[in-house]
């Protein structure tokens, strides 16, 4: 049987042939993390990322051609992305087979537990389902794609209705961002294990309306991804959000009414969910506002931009639940949010504000979607 | 607004700070393709893969630092997967962020469309819905997590039952292995769409039965992947299957029955596949053995494995609509599986037997899945 063994090890899959030779990263019983990298004919190697403040460090050599690093402070629990420069050229790290894309650049992952960071964490709970989903657009006259989870006990033992958050990405995301970078699925699942978020259906769809899905999951097939769409902030996306609405509604037990909605975006997905929101003022309950842009890019003659003061009274004569705003103070697009806030105070339209420090940053958003949630559905 | 859009291609996800220099993989008008990479003080730069017969060609570097290969001849139609060793050191190709893990190892793909390679693309027909769906083990005391395809049209106007396809991985994989190396969803959105295999449903388990899902996607949290799992080959995973069909049939609109069920799997998979179909004859009508292991490992004094011929005999006294087997000539598999054949020929047994070129690679189990399901259900 031991000969078995051996050519299965060697020979099973492809993988097998090539492994790493140095662990890495290593989190360390204090919390610090140690990188590793073997590259002995590097003249230098960095870790790139957001485990130092600055967002790299050098790495040293030891005499077997072994570069490494280890944080000089225990890292605050968080989950971390990183990469590495060797001789300028940026590579992962081949030790950790752990990856998120960012639009265009693979990230290596790692986590250290604790706090807030137990939320981004697969733990012992009930877990929800994520599912690929296609829907039809006939606005765009394509199939698009959406990712949809579905709480825990969804349609287990007969089919409860669920209220339903629309999530929205940023520039150059898709609608797998939320979901990978975002950690949705375990925030949700770790909400509301801790009783602390109503279970609820939540919407992931793909705001570059010109596309049909993500890099290398369309036609398109393996194509650089790229952040030069056409309609993606000119009015296109929201007037033909409710499509996706529709489609959610016909064929999920959602809760089909203004109270059972709740739309959520960072960046140019807090842009969407804004203009989206007071568009179809008797659609959403809940509004959330995740370091978002305010104004239109692009052709602003689209009527969805037209009458905005006019829109956001309509909106707010009729009580929406909550509308959020979230955003940390080195954020490029702080003022914007600032003037915004201005203009909704001036009005006396109540929401609720979060500044957090940092800024345009994934961690920001989990933080964002970790608060907004729990605050839903009540 | 130029000013905003600037911003936002400058910072507005953490990925666009660092971008790739230089496009790679291109692949040429006349299908040959060329591999770059800028690594300016490297002294050799391999490419790695499946792109060459001898899998690694030498680069050569231009006066700018460029590295680059281009292949000699057009590569066939294909899903390939490689790697770059820079000085000795295994990486990822920073220009291309489509990558896969096959068990510990990260590989970048690259498709040359035409001929089969069609079907692994994503081409614009009616798609599936895949999902990552956790059921409870009651054997094992813990929830796990399966990956389902459901096809197109499945529950959107009124529910059909479909019959349903379990599809198992090798030693190492997990329940991501057949719908991202295997592309499952998309070879069977294509095969249904050309009308050559029956609306089904995949289910694609686990098979690490001391796992309760993929590296990554459990309490484990981003731990190194193993192959050095207990319980895999010893039975226990097979005495537990049947919890997986009870769950499917309880939550999805099946045929619940023998001509609506078919399990098939590769390498440790075909063994499952092998084992789990004589120990419950009258569940499975189509049975499909990849590249499959035979014999028991580990823990042999398994029920499962005790009279294998008495359990045969009674499998096929029951008229299996289809015993698929199929191996390639260079697989380490392969004088095993004369030997199995030989066993079934002496029986009696009929069976459909397909042989292909290559070894233990996904290229075979990618024809051989392409292969089978159009024969199913009809």
């Amino acid at each position: 049987m031991i000969g078995l063994v051996v050519a299965f090890s060697a020979s099973a899959q492809q993988a097998l042939r090539e492994r790493p030779t140095v662990a890495s990263p290593i989190v360390n019983e204090n919390m610090t993390a140690t990188f590793s990298l073997y590259a002995p004919s590097a003249t230098q190697v960095l870790v790139v990322g957001d485990i130092t403040a600055q967002g790299y460090a050098e790495m040293t050599r030891d005499d077997k051609g072994v570069w490494s690093y280890t944080t000089p402070e225990p890292l605050a629990p968080e989950l971390y992305t990183y990469a590495f420069m060797v001789d300028g050229v940026r590579v992962s790290d081949p030790g950790n087979p752990f990856v998120v894309r960012d639009i265009t650049t693979l990230f290596n992952m790692m986590l250290i537990p604790g706090e807030r960071a137990d939320l981004y964490r697969v733990n012992d709970v009930p877990h929800g389902t994520v599912s690929k989903v296609w829907y039809h657009s006939d606005k765009m006259g394509v199939d698009r794609r959406l990712t949809i989870y579905t709480p825990p006990g969804y349609c287990t033992e007969g089919c409860s209705h669920y209220p339903v958050l629309y999530l929205l990405h940023g520039m150059g995301g898709d609608e797998n961002a939320w979901s990978e970078l975002g950690r949705t699925a375990q925030i949700i699942d770790n909400l509301i294990a801790q009783g602390k978020a109503e279970p609820m259906i939540v919407v992931m769809p793909n705001g570059n309306i010109a596309l049909q899905g993500a890099p290398g999951e369309t036609s398109l097939g393996f194509a650089q991804p790229t952040t030069q769409l056409p309609h993606t902030m000119d009015g296109t996306y929201e007037e033909s959000f409710l499509e996706i609405v529709d489609f959610v509604d016909n064929h999920y037990f959602t809760i089909a009414e203004k109270s059972g909605r709740a739309i959520a975006g960072l960046s140019m997905g807090g842009f969407h969910s804004l203009h989206i929101s007071k568009e179809y003022p008797e659609m959403f309950d809940y509004i959330g506002l995740f370091s978002a842009a305010v104004r239109p890019m692009g052709r602003t003659e689209s009527p969805i931009y037209e009458d905005m003061e006019g829109k956001l009274a309509k909106q707010f004569a009729l009580n929406p639940k909550l509308y959020w705003i979230g955003i940390g103070v080195e954020d490029f697009l702080y003022d914007l949010n600032v003037e915004y806030r201005k203009q909704l105070d001036e009005a006396g339209y109540p929401y609720t504000y979060v500044e957090t420090s940092g800024g345009h940053i994934w961690r920001n958003w989990r933080i964002y979607l970790s608060e907004f949630a729990p605050l839903l559905f009540k």
